[in-house]
C-alpha cells in the first residue's frame, strides 16, 4: 500500500523528485457522495484511487446528466488537475460512488513534475489518451447504438462492477448515467422484464438472464 | 513560410534537435479529397497544416459519419501519429477538404522527440487537450442541443470558414458532418427556407438572414 506502487511513473523519477513527491502527496478518505471536482474552477490535483469508485459526468443546463467514465482501484484522475492544462476546457463533475481512499498530488507540484520530467509528461499523455478513448466510445454509443443495447450493456457492466445480479439502483440514477430521461429507462426496463431478462422490485433490478442480454448486444 | 514558425515548440528544442527535425520533416501538397489517415492502423506522423483544410470524422459500421473537428492553417494533427500513443484507441478518418500543403514529422522521430523532450511531451498534451475539448463540446451538442440549433450553428460556421453566404454543399454532406440522415437535414433546411433564413437551389444553400439564425441559437 504505497504510492510508489500505485503511481506507475514513480520509478522513472529522480531520487530527489521521489522524496518530494512522497512529502507533498496527501492521503485522504472520502465518503460516498463526496464531490471531488465540479467544473473547471476546482483544482484539487492529480488523484490516484487507492480503493473505491468514482464517476465522472457532465451536466446540461437543465440538470440532465451523462456518465463519461468511472474510476476504480489504481485508476488515476487527471481532470481534478485540469487547471494546470490550459487547453482542457470543459466542465466535468467527479463524485465518489463508494467510500473511497485516495492520494492527491497537489496541482502546483504536479505541474512542476510534468514540466521538468518527460516521463511524467508522457504519462500524463497516456492518461489523457485513455479518457479520450472512453469518451470516443461514448460518442459512438450515443450516435449509433440503440437504447436497448446501451441499457443491456450498462446492466451487465453494473453486475460485473458490483459483483452481484441484484442491483440497488434507481431508474433515475440509470437515466443520469446514460444521459436520458427516467421514463425512457423505465419503459425499456419493463420491456426487459416482459422478456424475462430482468425482474423489477422496489429499489432493485435483478438480472435474471445474462445470456439473453448478451445476445441483445450481438444483434 | 518555415517550419520553425508553424511548430510552436521549435524554439524550445536544442540546436541539434532543431537540425534533425528540419532534416527529417517532409513537405507535401495534397489534393482535395485525399485521405490522410484512416483508422488506427495508418501512421503518417505529426501533420502541421501550412495551408488548407481537413476534416476529422468517425464512421459507423453502416457508413454514417460525424465530423469531430476541422483543421485549418497552422493547426496540428495529432491523430495521424496515433500509433505512437498506445492508449489512444479509436478510429478517426482525416480527409483534405481543400487542396492543402502540409509538413509531416515522421512518427519515429516524433516519438523520439516526445520521449526525450519535456516541452514536446507537454505540447503534445496541449494538442490532445484541445481535441478532447472539441469532442466534449460535440457530446454536449449531440446530447443536449436540438437539431435546429446545431444546423443553424453549422451554416453560420460554414459561411465564416468559406467567406461566403453561398454554400456549395449537399444535404448529404451536411448529414455526414452532423451524424444524421440526409432526410433530417433536408426537412430542417426547408423549414429554414420557409422562415426566410436560407434559400435553397440545386447544389447551393444561400444564407439570407444571419441575424435570424443567430437568434435561433439564443433561444
Amino acid at each position: 500500500m504505497s504510492l510508489a506502487e500505485y503511481f506507475p511513473v514513480f520509478e522513472k523519477l529522480t531520487a530527489e523528485q521521489q522524496k518530494k513527491l512522497l512529502a507533498v502527496t496527501q492521503y485522504r478518505e472520502v465518503k460516498k457522495g463526496t464531490v471531488l471536482h465540479d467544473g473547471n474552477a476546482d483544482c484539487l490535483g492529480l488523484v490516484i484511487v487507492h480503493e473505491g469508485q468514482f464517476r465522472a459526468h457532465m451536466t446540461s443546463e437543465d440538470g440532465r446528466e451523462i456518465t463519461l467514465y468511472r474510476l476504480f482501484d489504481r485508476d488515476i484522475c487527471l481532470f481534478t488537475a485540469a487547471c494546470i492544462m490550459r487547453n482542457l476546457q470543459f466542465d466535468v463533475t467527479i463524485t465518489a460512488q463508494k467510500d473511497s481512499k485516495i492520494w492527491i498530488i497537489p496541482p502546483v507540484y504536479f505541474r512542476e513534475l510534468k514540466e521538468t520530467s518527460a516521463p511524467v509528461a508522457n504519462y500524463t499523455n497516456d492518461l489523457m489518451a485513455t479518457r479520450f478513448t472512453d469518451v470516443m466510445w461514448l460518442i459512438e454509443q450515443i450516435m449509433w447504438r440503440s437504447f436497448d443495447k446501451r441499457l443491456a450493456d450498462f446492466l451487465l457492466e453494473e453486475c460485473s462492477v458490483e459483483g452481484t445480479d441484484q442491483l440497488k439502483i434507481t431508474h433515475e440514477n440509470i437515466a443520469n448515467h446514460m444521459g436520458t430521461a427516467r421514463e425512457v429507462v423505465t419503459r425499456m426496463l419493463k420491456y426487459f422484464q416482459n422478456e424475462g431478462m430482468v425482474a423489477l422490485t422496489r429499489g432493485t433490478i435483478t438480472v435474471l438472464d445474462h445470456q439473453k442480454l448478451e445476445e441483445l448486444l450481438e444483434l
